[in-house]
């Protein structure tokens, strides 16, 4: 039977346009971009024509405002390490919100352990930060901001202009985790008005491995890889070439395509909100009714465990999420959904389910088909389910 | 014209069974290895088996003391600022020599800037480092050593075995970088005795971008990207798969041909070595002449400067390089020929001559004799080169 992905979040296939730019670029054995003689020069051209791509997606004002990375993780520990290392004798004090991705909050626990103190601001019932928040936590100290812009669990997109103004006016630098948006949704550098942005490769089906980190020009950071004097003196070490070349063909497409994959999209969360309560009961669908990601649905079934819907699915050729899975492995419930107030056991009972441009309806009403099905089991199970049916 | 690369060092090309095996892993479109369902499972076995291939490469006892990485410099800077840090309690005193690379000097140089102490020291006239002078400036307070175990500008291969017996007798952590040398050379961390080791896949045919770092088992160390639960906590980030994959495949060859290898490299050497004083005059061969590099021939050439000669080679479509491509741009002599001996004009001069597995002696021939047309021509043109013919 035809594999069903509902999980496009823990990665994404790769287009065709970008598999046929990859494998040429494999054939073409690139020299090193750094190099002064011809094979050189053909990379060099590579590359940079890699980053006006990616420069276009985010609306950079220029191109070398983009610094390749291994992917959104060096990313933001890039931003927040460097910008917090290279602004210290300003201060050591760093905002962020309950809900960040793992990369942010333990990029900022190293910090603490430098002697940095956080200030962790809550989000609403929505997941959402209240930009007045933000404004009454910034100190004297304060040098850093780092907000995500869409939660990777629950979908839910941040106020980022609005914190943007408040950054701006009190001078203290901002830094947004846009993994998940960019490619995704529009994200446009200038209008957000931010100073800096990580992104990655593959939210919109580029190789795994590969990111970049906007960095607006002025704005001082350390390298986090010091060494050669690639990349404009921001990042050290040879490039993957090969995963660029496949990132900047990535980029054109979800540019070219935005609009038609933002309709595709929309269209298929419509569908699977209006079906689901024709197939199970007593659940939650979390984040935001509208500021939210058009790819992503957050779900919470009452009374059951995720993971064991994720393992009885898998037997039937569907794939889904719990959480995002880089945190796969831990067993402890979601920050975030337990940060919008659920308890703990419904956040136990959560699925992220997120839609590529491979998805049909078909694939909806086949995973609610199987899913009612698994609930409906699960439940016979759960003590917790035959608890709370008692009158 | 067949075009001469005699600059593999910059970028070695992919082997085609390493082509075949990365262009299979685009079309098998992977999913993510931590994912809990099947396209995560074959996404973890393919990563596993490329770890297990590295991991004998090296001769790691278990393979999971190999992190995979972004490439040399990633591991160069995981490893000391991750090392440094997680042993600050113990004291801020970092040893190494003067002829490192760049990705340790200005990690190094960026502990500095967080009161870490940094001695580095001499070479001979070979750019070799005594051990004995790496147990007299290990101090109380030293935490870290170290070495390169060849260099990548004049092929040098360093003492290390017996600097471990050192390092280990006096209790101090003891890291490598091995990057010119793993796949190159039999490289063997059990043997050597080390604690980390830093290694890249280029250098063994593999992709660029892609590395790995060794650290035994029981060393502590802070991760240098934090975030997910990946790479055994040591590493956090999606991995670049492709690479990966790519990288296990090289290094599956460069075992089952290393002594192949090694003859046909030396066999290119000797003959360039041999056949140099029938094309040009007055220059002098950097290294040492028994522990060095076998792919490695450094040659300065007096009263004229390698930039030239590099262009005016790649004009007959032949690549050599005057130093490590990451230190491309910057104009000033070499640190490394400057800690041998040289004269910085006669630092100038030198070329970086870099074999590989395509080479054969025809191509040394050639390069000779556009050399030989070269050097003439830029002498003809030197100021330094008449005043020194003056009687």
């Amino acid at each position: 039977m035809k594999m069903v992905n509902l999980d496009h979040i823990s990665a994404n296939p790769l287009l065709p346009e970008v598999q046929n730019a990859m494998i040429e670029a494999i054939r073409m054995n690139y020299g090193n971009p750094s190099s002064q003689h011809k094979a050189g020069e053909q990379a060099a051209e590579a590359l940079e024509r890699a980053r006006e791509s990616v420069a276009r997606l985010i609306n950079c004002a220029v191109p070398k405002e983009v610094v390749f990375t291994s992917g959104g993780t060096e990313s933001v520990n890039h931003a927040l390490k460097g910008l917090a290392l290279a602004n210290r004798d300003k201060g050591k004090h760093i905002l962020t919100s309950n809900i960040e991705h793992n990369s942010v909050i333990r990029s900022l626990r190293r910090l603490k352990m430098m002697n940095y103190q956080v200030t962790s601001i809550p989000v609403d019932e929505y997941g959402r930060v209240n930009p007045d928040h933000v404004a009454n936590a910034i100190r004297d100290e304060t040098i850093l901001v780092s907000i995500m812009h869409s939660n990777n669990e629950i979908g839910t997109i941040q106020p980022i202009e609005e914190i943007a103004q408040i950054t701006k006016e009190k001078k203290v630098i901002f830094h947004v985790d846009a993994v998940d948006s960019v490619g995704v949704v529009p994200i446009d550098v200038q209008k957000l008005g931010v100073d800096a942005l990580s992104f990655a490769s593959n939210p919109f089906y580029g190789p795994t491995g590969v990111g970049g980190l906007y960095i607006r020009h002025g704005i001082s950071i350390w390298p986090l890889l010091d060494g050669g004097v690639q990349e404009n003196n921001k990042r050290a070490g040879a490039w993957n070439l090969i995963g660029i070349i496949g990132m900047g063909v990535a980029a054109e497409l979800a540019m070219r395509d935005m609009d038609s994959r933002l309709a595709k999209m929309g269209k298929l969360r419509e569908k699977l909100l209006q079906e689901m309560p024709n197939y199970i009961d007593e659940y939650y669908v979390n984040g935001h009714p509208e500021y939210s990601l058009p790819n992503l649905v957050s779900v919470s079934v009452k009374y059951i465990e995720g993971e064991s819907i994720v393992l009885m699915l898998d037997d039937e050729d569907i794939a889904v999420s719990t959480r995002s899975a880089c945190a796969s492995g831990s067993l402890r419930a979601s920050h975030v959904l337990l940060s919008i107030g659920l308890e703990y056991a419904d956040a136990q009972g959560t699925l992220v389910i997120t839609f590529g441009v491979d998805n049909t309806e078909e694939d909806i009403i086949r995973f609610l088909t199987v899913l009612k099905d698994t609930v409906k089991r699960l439940r016979d199970l759960s003590p917790l389910y035959h608890k709370a049916a008692q009158p």
